[in-house]
């Protein structure tokens, strides 16, 4: 029996369920017995505050990462992702050991390696929580790729799709679904990269790919969800004949 | 530390998601440490179709549910929940056992008491899929509550519901979000249980609440969702202090 799937999530929550859910959605099945089988390990209590670690030097999230990852293994993972943009610092994930023959799938590195298959150059748009944007983490990631340019929206739009995903009451973290305000927030911020000549824009955060429905571009800009590609990539390290694939 | 919450999924791969999407939506938290933690198992080849066992007497679902259990129990799960209606069968569950000390909380069980509780006493409805309906497994928990009576729809409307689960054009399991045709399938069903002097009707399949948005009455019928009671079941046999509860 091939390796299963592993998932390290309550980093939030509601974002491990996202892989997970984005892992069957991947899946080729027409029942329950075919997908492969996967492990989720929650414990959010084990890994503090990944901006808080980066930007104010808080709690180091890497062994609580690290401790959800041999539980994993342990359990008969053979590929495992973390269901969280701030956890792919270099900082945090570069001292995260896993046994031989596991895999820790990376998704920002996967990331940048789909775009660069689909999009060849050019200029790349994101956008994130402002954690993920000030911690500069897809920044680092696309140092490695000299041919693409990462864009960023101006510091005010930046700060709409933040509220768009964290106001108290028209967030979409508070109404699950997302309302016409914060619809709006994150497709002015996607329209605007567009305008400064980006092909796509990466939706770094788990809620930003509901405003879309699942679509893979908006007004002929390409969108790429990380977690999409993540999904993607632990199905081609585990059972790669059972992979869909991402429609662009 | 408290002991986990343990899940047996991949009865299907997302109805063990929703349960855990339900666990943390009815966590009193206001960040990600303040989740209880939580462990997912899905293994769907371990565990074959249980309405296939039931009614035509395929491979046995119960010793790959008690192997689920036991991993889960070993990582520190110490309330275990399976998120099927159909596994819930006495001739499925009474066979499975979990070491000393972690519970097996029982979906049905805790619907059944749920209701005796909040609706008192008189008629109750059930929608689901014709597996669910016709395993009889709900009406073998309604035994044990002489003062609640279990009432189906007619055949015609159980089909009804059936198709608006699994129709591959505009069924719930195939759009993900509820076409008008489904939803509307839905809804004449509860209706229909309603004119029959139904106080609140059973929405037994993980698809039927996603018609209703999370609302807890439709046209002065109660709508009951058997995986929202376990999650609360979950908590309050873990940490029933961030229980938030069900409002009705």
């Amino acid at each position: 029996m091939a390796g299963a799937i592993g998932i390290i999530g309550g980093v939030g929550p509601m974002a491990g369920l996202d892989l997970a859910r984005q892992v069957f959605m991947q899946t080729k099945a027409t029942s329950d017995q075919d997908h492969i089988d996967l492990f989720l390990v929650s414990c959010p209590r084990l890994i503090p505050d990944r901006t808080e670690y980066l930007l104010h030097g808080g709690d180091d999230p890497a062994p609580g990462i690290e401790a959800c990852a041999q539980r994993l293994s342990a359990m008969g993972a053979a590929a495992i992702g973390v269901a969280c943009n701030t956890a792919h610092s270099p900082r945090i994930l570069s001292r995260v050991r896993v046994p031989s023959g596991v895999v820790l799938v990376n998704m920002i590195d996967s990331t940048c390696a789909f775009i660069a298959e689909h999009f060849g150059k050019g200029k790349i748009g994101i956008i994130a929580t402002l954690g993920t944007i000030h911690t500069g983490i897809y920044d680092e990631y696309f140092a490695r790729y000299p041919d693409l340019e990462l864009v960023k929206a101006p510091e005010q739009t930046n700060r709409s799709v933040h509220e768009a995903i964290y106001h108290r009451e028209w967030g979409i973290k508070s109404t699950q679904r997302p309302t016409p305000q914060a619809s709006e927030a994150v497709k002015g911020a996607v329209r605007e990269l567009g305008q400064a000549g980006c092909s796509a824009v990466i939706l770094g955060c788990t809620e930003l790919p509901l405003v879309f429905q699942g679509q893979s571009s908006f007004e002929g800009i390409g969108l790429i969800d990380p977690t999409e590609v993540l999904a993607t990539e632990l199905i081609r390290h585990t059972q790669p004949d059972k992979l869909i694939g991402i429609k662009l």
